[in-house]
């Protein structure tokens, strides 16, 4: 589709598990072309709108220990947010959450086209090559995505610290958030496919009756490198066992 | 993906209506690297083990009709039908109906991997990309799939001769078989989502919420390019009335 570089990356491609780690809103950068940032503020593009803060790190722990593959974004998802469909208005929002986003308000049709091109469809190819190479192997892979979510969203707190979200097949979702990680934990929050969160698992892990879960970390708990490897190693072994008892 | 030549074909990309047209079984050929033709008999090659006959000559006339943009196969459904996971069986069947498939007795997972890397991957690639640049243009594609069955199957008589079979969201399927084509239409006949048939449709349709039917036309009517174009002057009009009624 694109013959440029790819605004994605896949880290431990050839790894042992069967686990997919996918780290959609992994980066606030804002690669060639979009050097102008959107018009944003350097505070907006710190903040959670323009990527999930921690998520990445978390992700990467959790590839190192599960032995799994990663696929993450190397651009803002105010660019293009990756969990979302190309019709979707989230996804290149004219507005997040309180703030106004300049470089989105009034795209055009040609304008839609060429981000959804550089950035919605060669992630998803690339992530489906990733699971259809592991099924035509003979594995069952499970489809893990990892995000982190803001400690106040409109003014309200949030006392959720970790949410385990699901598509259609609930099972890896319950048991995961069944474990015991000193975290907590609810399923379907702070939100849920209803919302239209579930996209990638819905492309990805539905079609194929794979199993999946889209984990939500509250991300003043992954604020710094060592938070978030301290987050992989306790959720690592609370998602091997629900992968093990899911089977 | 792969950079070699592909085993499909775009035609009408820039058609201005929004259906898209999928052929997945167009093609009998057994294209380099597949010279010896699996170890299949010539009649084998021609008979509907290998390919849908009749299928491409439909959907090309109904991609004139409606204006719409068909991807189509252009290597035979014996080496990788594109209509079933990597992991299904039927994917690259030691066996279809009553003949045993030599060339893929006993196949290793290096070339289940190698050709769902050639087939597979680029295909559903292609097409996602197609649905994903229509969603972008702010336009909600309609898609459809176009087959053709054996009059015979294990010998027993078929008396459908048009079957329209949906996956999740049944409305346009319902709506194209309540309409009158004079022919002998059933629902969900001679097969439904229950057996497997509806990867296509689950893996491109029902994601993105996309109205979807896949039809099935009984071969003997199609066997002639005549045949194949009178059947398209005949499936058209019902399909677009369909595409207008469920909006």
């Amino acid at each position: 589709m694109t013959d440029s570089v790819p605004f994605y990356r896949i880290e431990n491609e050839a790894a042992a598990s069967a686990v997919v780690l996918v780290c959609e809103h992994a980066s606030n950068a804002f690669p060639p072309p979009w050097e102008d940032e959107l018009g944003l503020a350097p505070d907006q593009r710190a903040a959670h709108i323009a990527w999930d803060p921690g998520a990445l790190g978390v992700a990467r722990g959790l590839a190192r220990a599960l032995d799994a593959a990663l696929i993450h974004a190397t651009a803002s998802r105010l660019i293009y947010d990756l969990n979302r469909p190309p019709h979707a208005p989230g996804a290149m929002p004219a507005q997040s959450e309180v703030h106004r986003i300049p470089g989105n308000a009034d795209l055009s049709a040609g304008e839609r086209l060429a981000r959804t091109r550089a950035h919605y469809i060669p992630f998803h190819a690339a992530l489906a090559g990733l699971l259809s190479e592991r099924l035509a192997r003979g594995t069952r892979p499970a489809l893990i995505t990892v995000h982190s979510f803001t400690p106040v969203y409109f003014g309200q707190p949030r006392a959720v610290e970790f949410g385990v979200i699901h598509d259609a097949d609930d099972r890896l979702a319950r048991a995961i958030a069944a474990r015991d990680t000193g975290l907590n934990t609810r399923l379907n929050e702070p939100y849920s496919a209803s919302d239209g969160v579930a996209h990638m698992l819905a492309r990805h892990a539905t079609p194929f009756g794979l199993p999946h879960a889209m984990l939500e970390i509250r991300n003043d708990l992954i604020a710094t490198p060592e938070a978030q490897a301290d987050m992989a190693a306790r959720l690592a072994p609370a998602i091997q066992a629900a992968i093990n008892e899911v089977g």
